[in-house]
């Protein structure tokens, strides 16, 4: 029998990929978003998000390893960590790899697909929600970190890409990187998911441009995660730390010393390969982007 | 944003085709059949079982009152009767109309589906599964057809189309309808649903040709669906009444008397036009089929 | 290997009939529309224009020969006739066959699609386009008609769906009848195709309300056309003579008596079929449907 | 409008990604293949062989230039090339930018292939055809390569996948690989195209290992393709010299001494990137993949 139900993810109107779901175990809409978690072909079991795969068992380290540990590494010994968005509770698990990190903040804005991800994703968050390190906010991430002043020394954003009137739409803007700089400590560092960086290149490009207006060191870097169609981009930015500098050997090194547990994607040659970005982007992220602000924002297409 | 849930339904490898799924009701797969019952765009909240849909709010009475009411409006005064399949309840519901009906057996293979049919497809068996008059019984169909004798004054098949090993595979054999027939009583009228007299012309023609093998009266009919694209097949057979007979006005005049509520399909005038089929299915019922036996059963692609 | 070239078609944004297109003969864009001849599985060669499937092998003799014959045979003798569209040429092949055609004027818009339609659809047009009887004009339909009076015993609208800016839009209005009904003779009948009474349904009412208001005798019949994913309606109309009133008897002698050659689909018993309407099409009629103007047509979604 | 012709690529018969064929400019069935050009939604102009893209406007170059420098570059000065395969025209586009290459033999199975490319892929080869030190020879590459001792400095080899029964199917294999070694000068060196690390592993580690039974040095190097639908495999061979070894600085140095125009996708920096794997790719390479032998030969699934 030919497969017979299918998840579709539009890259645009006339490109779509279509994926078997051969288990649903969930579909269900929330106040701000639907989402499905599913068993794909190809993918394994994965969380879609309006459309789009989040994550799936086949290649989330490939994502979450590079999210995590580059900045964390950079840091000279990072104690108190936020984490916006990251439902899974994959990016919290590596995080708590580090022995220098003793409180996580993770701030959710979605409770039922928290809820979700404890209950279905256990592979993903491996019991991370429950260790004593980590405190679980349900709340708009903005709004958070409104309030914090010089608390964390690294802080990720694992939101969703922006999109037009999208939950996370004033998550990649220039006020809210301000407002980013001041919730980080001396030698503070942030890095955030920064969309594709081959579909969505005007994207990638202004995220990169907007944290130049607000941090002296910006280092964009590329992993390619099949689930996500493709290469992945991401932005570090820090006034003091730099991880582009970071040798693949004194990476080595250092998840010697300070990670605990196997990592499946992450070494120092990965290190190399994430932060040599071929011409074409560099290229591009020359030639294009602008700065991204609460009133005109940057989204992806839907 | 554009659909992202899809149920696909292959005519063949090369015709496909794909409705999005708004609402996912429940995904199961039983010892017999994967089934779902979800909300498609065009067709509503539909039944789809191993990849084809058997019913959807949009037009299952196209479906189960063409099925029920020729066959019972053609028999004297119907009192036992005898479903196989029909789990959604669509089929008794229509069955339990009729003044005449004072015993309806009911039996299903799929207890499952029976119950997820009960929870989740109220708008088909709107309660028939509680009237005094139905007994379910879930068992295979052709075992529980082989005890009987002359018991049933009409029998509906309402089952899977038959697949090469599927759970209908030997409920269109002459075997079997030997088996219809003697469970049938005086003036004893039979009727099975019969694929797509389009799609799977020598699988209708075979049902035809092989119910003419057993019994002396055998018509094809047909009726449309948009749930299963296109015109849809059923062969009424007997030895003695014939609903090929019956007049408009004689249909109008019988629902009037013998059924109780409002249909929605069927008429004497829709009653005229199921049994008056286009030419080139005339032609093709006479140019193709086969009798269809245990060891060489009939089966559509999968 | 999979099917990997396909011809979609979309029946809303939410449900879409894909067909492995196995050649492609030809992918044109005119001033009016972009169309492609293939053949597609299942249908086999095909015209498709603008997504949507015209015509195929398959089956474009259940649509062209209902399209033609009623209205022919209606008429006591028509020496006249005059179709609108119908560039495939299938339509004046049907009406050729009639004895008492003398002179056919056949009006299209798009000429390259005429000429690639008499090079490549020849099992269409069968050499009618040679026919010494037959007058091909390109041009607008509407225009051609609105300088005749009394010149056609049958005029047959053979056009693409109205939308919304497309060609076809002013050839389902009121303004438009009016001008076919000065275009026919005394007794002269016209007969439009009339869209999908099942996926478009206020269209196909609104059409048939829309002649009522310029003839006196208005007759919607339906057939099924594979290819069309479905039910397809028609719609007759006169101020003096009625197909409807044709039994199946005196179908098959005028068949006899004044038409040539073998015909696959339409006999007695099929035009029975065609104007007996199920209950759910006729209570539609009933319910739904507007007249259509000029400054407010109707139109199918695209 | 939606789309509504698509092309096809199958990952598996449960993943699948469809693009819009905008504009068809050839389709072709050949004695060796079924081949269109067409311009592709999100690609552009693409030509896609056997349901699979071979490559697109969109980013030829990260193939064709991956494939070609980094060989070339490792050679001290290579004077005559022969490239199997690469019927576009674009490996021998960029081969030709190199000083010191004096001759290219291109062999090429499919004449109409190679014509039809010269016709309408102009941005591709841009002249290279008619170069005078190209020779284009039509003829099976095995058999070609058979008669061949110490000729090439390089041979690049850029065939379709190995698929059963399929024109490249003993083109991956260890008998293959030693005619190739015999056909090389002194420091001669070859590069394969090796299929997808992410899709085909083991058809990737297979080639590797296949080519290590063979020559000494071997370097598996990975580049990112959007129209392959990921990352994107190539292996270079050599007993004398070694592309891993250039650094970014020499390639920049060399690129400027030896070859012409400018490169939109290789430079020291993309060096770098290619030959630097992620961890699961290494890790894959040691754990898997086994040597391919004409009686037991490699394929990808299709």
């Amino acid at each position: 029998m030919l497969p017979w139900k299918f998840i579709a993810e539009w890259i645009s109107r006339g490109e779509v990929c279509m994926r078997e779901a051969k288990r649903i175990l969930v579909h269900s809409r929330t106040r701000y978003q639907e989402f499905i978690i599913a068993e794909l072909e190809g993918l394994g079991k994965s969380l879609i998000i309006d459309g789009k795969v989040q994550s799936s068992l086949l290649d989330e380290h490939w994502y979450h390893e590079a999210l995590v540990h580059p900045v964390l590494l950079a840091h000279p010994c990072p104690r108190r960590v936020l984490v916006v968005g990251g439902g899974e509770g994959a990016t919290i698990r590596e995080v708590l790899r580090h022995n220098c990190v003793e409180h996580v903040d993770m701030v959710d804005i979605d409770e039922e697909l928290v809820e979700q991800s404890k209950r279905l994703l256990v592979e993903w968050h491996q019991g991370a929600f429950d260790d004593p390190r980590v405190n679980v906010v349900i709340d708009d991430g903005r709004r958070f970190i409104e309030g914090k002043r010089a608390e964390y020394d690294v802080i990720i954003l694992d939101v969703v890409d922006p999109t037009e009137g999208g939950p996370a739409a004033l998550l990649y803007t220039v006020e809210f990187y301000r407002l980013v700089k001041r919730a980080l400590r001396e030698n503070g560092i942030m890095v955030t998911q920064a969309t594709s960086p081959v579909l969505t290149p005007e994207v990638y490009a202004s995220i990169t441009k907007t944290l130049s207006a607000v941090f002296s060191i910006v280092r964009p870097y590329v992993t390619y995660v099949r689930s996500y169609n493709g290469l992945w981009g991401f932005v570090a930015a820090s006034d003091r730390v730099d991880p582009a500098r970071l040798t693949p050997d004194r990476v080595d090194n250092l998840l010697r010393e300070r990670v605990r547990g196997e990592l499946r994607f992450y070494d120092g040659s990965t290190h190399g390969w994430l932060f040599s970005l071929p011409k074409p982007l560099r290229d591009m992220l020359q030639r294009t982007g602008r700065i991204a602000t609460d009133s005109e924002p940057i989204a992806v297409p839907v």
